[in-house]
């Protein structure tokens, strides 16, 4: 199994500022999108475990890199790769392409909590299985 | 003169998600927006530069902690420090808190661009200088 | 008294598209913050009665013509009417101008909802009070 | 041919607000994308004609009702009509269910503009004649 987690996204209207390229909270908000469906492809998808279990899982830390523009219009290929999991957080890299050419990348560190006590949690056994099957491996 | 430019923000309605705190990338929202106060406060709005002189100051690197949840009508007060100034480049570091507890930092490298060629250029000259003044002292 | 709420915005970086005007979601994500802006004026916050009292205001119609565009660096002057009042919803009128020229409008329709059920309620005796002295005279 | 132009979008995370459903600015960005699909699916992509031949299609008015609340996770179905087409604009209509349930619609003027003098143009004809093959029959 190939452990990394890959989508496309295409750089909207809405996503662009003045300049014509993105804008870097929508790089951000797309991320989140990104984010969320890879939680919906890995069988648990975050509008279930909002509002049926009362956990979700906030960014804690983020990094990220934005080493050359992307221009409204273009495809943006995402490749998700889980470094690290710990027991309440993980850290997820993504690596942001546009016809091969590296555009971006970011590192950041989701924590499960529960939401209405605002706290971290560790990660219900299930997940945690589920999580470990994409651990990339330490080379 | 102390080297801080200091700002507030409530935290809005339309900033925060369904656990009722911030969405992190409405967050970079709200900073890109002190940082864009912080230009008009040294006598170079962004407006100004963008329309009137064709550059501009996208962000190439940015690392935030979120270390303690902000909530929906907060009060978030901003402290911002220029810790570095390159030939074409800056990083500034933000410290957020409300009621005197550290809500989240974040440390972000600027660069001078060409708006039309999406290239890095040196800062003009009138700039630097300003830029100079606000630079924190090594310890 | 003169029954018009004042309040003035600039039109921010992260506001604008690519033409350098305002992208029109970004303009009602302002538009919202003034109607929070107006709701703390009368002094029911809306993250007071959110948080405490498990009501808020969504809309329910919105209707905005937009005559003018508006460029990044513009300030904007905002005047907001109490249309009509009824018994769980309020009509508010909003006109936006720069310098005198008349930018954009809208009319809105709010509705006091409970948080947790979705559903309309009545307006608490005490705002209704408040929100007659706001209601602008038939003519 | 039937003159309806169909796509689905779900509800994300970063679409809703604190009461778990959509922050109606977003429900506009949303809206905007959608109208961004259906100029692709006629042949002329909004970065083609912006980046390419210097016209857009701004908002200049659009009135929208919200009967329904939408939910984090919905799977929302988006119907888009061509209602009237006019030398420089058109009038299209959205709505918008889910599960069968009518959730929001909205009816919205758009108007081919040049992005530079910010003046309204005429559809080039071959636009022109795309969009005629999608007007609604007057019933």
């Amino acid at each position: 199994m190939e452990k990394k987690f890959k989508t496309t996204r295409m750089l909207h209207f809405g996503d662009c500022d003045i300049s014509g390229t993105a804008y870097f909270p929508s790089y951000l908000n797309i991320l989140n999108g990104v984010n969320e469906e890879f939680w919906d492809h890995i069988g648990f998808p975050w509008h279930h475990i909002i509002w049926n279990e009362g956990w979700g899982t906030p960014t804690v830390h983020i990094a990220c890199d934005f080493s050359k523009p992307s221009f409204f219009g273009d495809e943006l290929h995402f490749e998700l790769k889980v470094m690290r999991i710990g027991r309440s957080s993980m850290t997820v890299h993504h690596d942001i392409a546009c016809e091969g050419e590296q555009r971006w990348a970011s590192t950041q560190v989701l924590a499960a909590s529960d939401l209405k006590k605002h706290t971290s949690i560790p990660w219900p056994s299930e997940v945690r299985d589920v999580l470990d099957t994409w651990l990339v491996s330490p080379e």
